[in-house]
């Protein structure tokens, strides 16, 4: 039976990050929420599980996978359910935990990203919240960004196994979340990321390597592949992207 | 060797729910910030190995735990590291991805909970971003905290093993964040929080069990325990305690 991943249609969101991770592996997957309601899928398939008045183990928030009967939710989580199947960590107990180390400040990475935009809160529109907005912008592409990158360029740089991958010498998943990542940012923050990410040679590099991976660069071409847009994590508000 | 807990000394913050764990099952460690410099501790040992320019696993942000030479950074992972020797999680994988689950679900409170008096950012103080935080705090008090607790509620009611504990029928680390997290809102937010626990009654007696814990009681009136303040991630600022 295939994986079934429940996340919201119409944006990439932190669906993204399992998608492909599926996706670079050539794992098969149901997206649920984008399948057809007359097929028992689409959004009212989603909303079912996550308003389920029964169910011992209801995620929080998509994502969450459904491998069987088992549920996973939490991005970071479902990548360290899904990885050893999909051959997308090492084998050591230190490459699984430092794999997932990388993954969960990569998610932090995303959620201080996400909140350039809603820095009150989720429940409102950006439109009430855009001065906010603007300050804790400012503050992202100024402190946050240049500390998390640095951060990523460090541990790339210094991997014993060299720098062509985050954790030892193959692709984690980690790698595919890192290049995701920089794809939101820099569509979201083109100016402050291209300011920053100059900084990061090696990063940027394995950004490319990831890219150009068969798989994936057949995904992206896909129309599996949501475009970006000002419904996501990652939007393009122009006076955001503080150089 | 003991284990070594690097967090900053003064504030419970995220390195309180490592030390629970470790308090709540007698597991010997060093708490490092918080030892003399004489003996080659205090804040100096944390800040070597948070500015090593050679580690090649080098921690984001405290907390961080050092197992002789490993080192695990991210609070839910260090957490689901020490779990199986602490024995705070079932034997089953569905028992260690439940439980991770909820961690990192409350890690995402706990977030939340801190930026009501950051919403702009860390790097600032609370006094130069009071009005977003005023927004922010209304936000998380009508909002976010009450779906957080009514999630917590239902899970625990649902446990199939029963409503003692949130995952299968013996205390895991969750427990103890949960109980954690609960007293930091007690703090901060002393009126939303008595009206949104009013209505989650089994996860207040889960609250109590643990508080009651011997162990774990007898830490909570020990000087290891440090008391809430206003650098921490709870912070009593009552205009942020929205009824």
């Amino acid at each position: 039976m295939s994986y079934e991943l429940h996340y919201w249609p119409g944006i990439q969101g932190r669906g993204e990050f399992v998608r492909l991770a599926l996706e670079a592996t050539g794992t098969p997957y149901v997206d649920v929420a984008r399948g057809a309601e007359a097929k028992g899928l689409g959004l009212p398939a989603l909303q079912r599980q996550l308003q389920s008045k029964t169910a011992t183990q209801p995620p929080f928030a998509p994502p969450f996978l459904k491998d069987g009967e088992f549920v996973v939710g939490q991005t970071a989580l479902i990548l360290q359910y899904l990885a050893p199947t999909l051959k997308l960590v090492g084998r050591s107990e230190q490459a699984r935990v430092w794999t997932q180390q990388i993954q969960l400040t990569i998610a932090d990475a995303v959620t201080d990203a996400h909140d350039t935009h809603h820095p009150v809160g989720s429940s409102l529109f950006h439109e009430d919240q855009k001065p906010e907005a603007l300050r804790r912008a400012t503050e992202f592409c100024r402190v946050r960004l240049p500390k998390y990158m640095q951060w990523f360029e460090a541990i790339v740089v210094r991997n014993p196994a060299g720098s062509r991958h985050l954790v030892g010498g193959k692709l984690s998943y980690a790698d595919l979340s890192l290049f995701q990542l920089i794809e939101g940012l820099r569509y979201a923050f083109p100016k402050a990321s291209q300011r920053v990410l100059a900084q990061t040679p090696q990063v940027m590099k394995l950004h490319h390597r990831v890219a150009t991976l068969p798989k994936v660069a057949a995904y992206l071409r896909s129309e599996r592949r949501i475009a970006f847009n000002e419904q996501g994590i990652f939007r393009q508000y122009p006076e955001l992207d503080i150089e």
